[in-house]
């Protein structure tokens, strides 16, 4: 059997990584794997983790292949797990099936797993390639191997405003800054995230519900959690993320110090609290990140105000930054920012920004960036 | 001879602006003008108005053509003059030659002359088309348009900014925003202005020189006016305005009641100062820009700052807006914002821009935009 081209393995791990994004919103806290088993050039099997609790994407493909997997090679975006989860390591049927060469986009992240599925499968005699469209890979799961490399979820941090850099009005009106199209983007980016962040300003001044609809404006089945930061415990019972059916859990994320009658009110609207350590600068945010971690949130999309934005900029926090830039401008002392302070006294010490990418969404623009450490 | 087809008019009316656009910088006050002469569909002459005080296209073109003009199509951009300017009109010429048949691009704005060469052109018997590639021809002219229909030169606001819309850091420093490739676009779009134009905020803490370099660094032969807006008169004799050799001649609008002294001051080291009304929201800018007109500025490209900017904006009399924005951030309380007070209350009521673009030009980004009235 003659080994496969190089354009073979970027064909099918291509097509490994499509599969791989058909389970994006459902597969959380696991990773999206797609896998293609490939005999003669020809595939005899593939597959895809479809959702939490389902087969993973190896054991699909090979059930689909049966006895043609035998010799096969098998391209699977993330390296086969070798330890017992929900659905026992993947690694075992690999080695039962007799394939005979994997190719591997990217290594598991976790530091007790790390290469250790590649050294059982090498162990057994079989042909090991790692690292083929390692970035695409690595790009798919962005949240599972920041979680598992760092300890904290992948943040998006998310903000519309008009050219002049300002998210509302003088009288704190928000409502729109962007036209539908831009919306629209948001609720896909939404649904890409385990979680919607904003600050408790934001929450309090918008009371907004931070839920995923449909195209109908009904709320989608399964919604993302909706995490308030909010260090001096300000949110009402009565905001319509508690009153208003349809959106995910509410995490609120608050100081040890907060006092024990608020908390009890918001649990009793069904809030779960977090509680982080704090100074006078606020809220610890790695350590919040971290607590959201714990309890399986992948990615977080933080969608302000100007004071939770600059908190995680500060602090090194932020991984991709989206700004819808409205074609209008609002000027004046008194509109509000989108940032507030960053710790920046002079222009070389700026916070620099690379990666930048332009995009016309409707009217507007949508201008992604990543903050350089 | 059988008329051209239409894709003619417009093909030749594509090389009559690129040949006028060979005169840009150097024909203001005049207009830039492109002129071409075809006969049984082969060009026998064609030429543009490559200074002021040198020969119209019309007549460059016509020269070029000699006897070769009788009965062809003279394509051009702008209506044919009639009136007896420093070089006499061209309508007259143009009749003389025999040309059978004339296209323009766009009537002459001038409100004593639109139609007249036109009628003058009918009235001895030529055929005469316009509107070919109107808005081409318009846009070439901007300026001359402006001036001739508003009675004030055309405005550019170039402004550069970080991506949180900040001109300056918290000191006041802004050296640099963007990058080398946006501040050489930068000397492009000068040169392309009769006048550079700041507000005495921006002279006073930048202390700029606002002249048009080579790509060596040295001053540039023909350089644009410096206008700076300085309602108390604030300027130095000391500024480098004054004291650095090689730049435009430097204007100083201020209001009526400014001091005396300080005008002498000014004047000594060559300023020419231009009074106009103002009132307690500062300079009457309307009245400003006429007075520019008047001394044959076409075109004017503010370069900021934030004071002169919204007040222009405010006030409706900026044509273009040209926004750098560099990958960074600045954020802060005290860092400077693009734009000061422009009346705004709510979302609803911003002030609208239309035609945004945006291109890469280095590590930056350039919008640009039209304000809608």
């Amino acid at each position: 059997m003659a080994s496969p081209r190089p354009d073979d393995s970027d064909r099918f791990m291509r097509r490994a990584l499509r599969l791989a994004s058909r389970g994006r919103g459902r597969t959380s806290p696991n990773p999206m794997v797609g896998a293609v088993l490939v005999r003669d050039g020809e595939v005899v099997g593939e597959g895809f983790h479809r959702a939490v609790g389902e087969p993973h994407a190896e054991v699909e493909a090979l059930a689909v292949a049966g006895a043609r997997a035998r010799g096969a090679t098998l391209y699977v975006t993330l390296e086969p797990c070798c330890h017992h989860g929900r659905t026992g390591p993947c690694t075992d049927p690999v080695i039962a099936a007799g394939v005979r060469r994997v190719v591997v986009g990217v290594e598991d992240p976790n530091p007790r797993m790390c290469g250790r599925g590649v050294e059982k499968l090498r162990a057994a005699g079989i042909e090991v390639l790692v690292g083929v469209r390692e970035e695409a890979c690595r790009a798919l799961n962005a949240g599972f191997l920041s979680l598992h490399e760092r300890g904290r979820p992948h943040v998006l941090l998310k903000l519309a405003v008009t050219l002049d850099g300002r998210l509302a009005a003088a009288g704190g009106d928000s409502r729109w800054v962007t036209a539908p199209p831009a919306r629209r983007r948001v609720q896909v980016m939404r649904a890409q995230h385990d979680a919607i962040a904003v600050g408790s300003e934001t929450a309090l001044r918008d009371d907004p519900l931070l839920t995923l609809r449909t195209a109908t404006g009904r709320p989608r089945r399964r919604q993302p959690r909706r995490v308030i930061f909010d260090g001096r415990l300000r949110l009402r019972p009565g905001a319509r993320l508690f009153t208003e059916p349809g959106g995910g859990r509410v995490v609120v994320v608050t100081r040890r110090e907060a006092p024990e009658a608020a908390r009890r009110r918001l649990r009793e609207v069904g809030a779960e609290i977090v509680e982080v350590a704090a100074d006078d600068a606020g809220l610890d945010l790695g350590q919040a990140l971290a607590a959201l971690g714990e309890m399986g949130i992948l990615s977080v999309m933080c969608e302000g105000g100007a004071g939770l934005a600059s908190s995680l900029l500060r602090a090194g926090l932020v991984d991709q930054l989206a700004l819808f830039v409205a074609p209008k401008l609002l000027g004046g002392a008194h509109s509000l920012p989108m940032l507030g302070e960053l710790g920046v006294q002079n222009m070389d010490s700026a916070l620099m920004l690379g990666k930048m990418g332009v995009a016309r969404v409707g009217p507007d623009l949508l201008i992604t960036a990543v903050p350089e450490r």
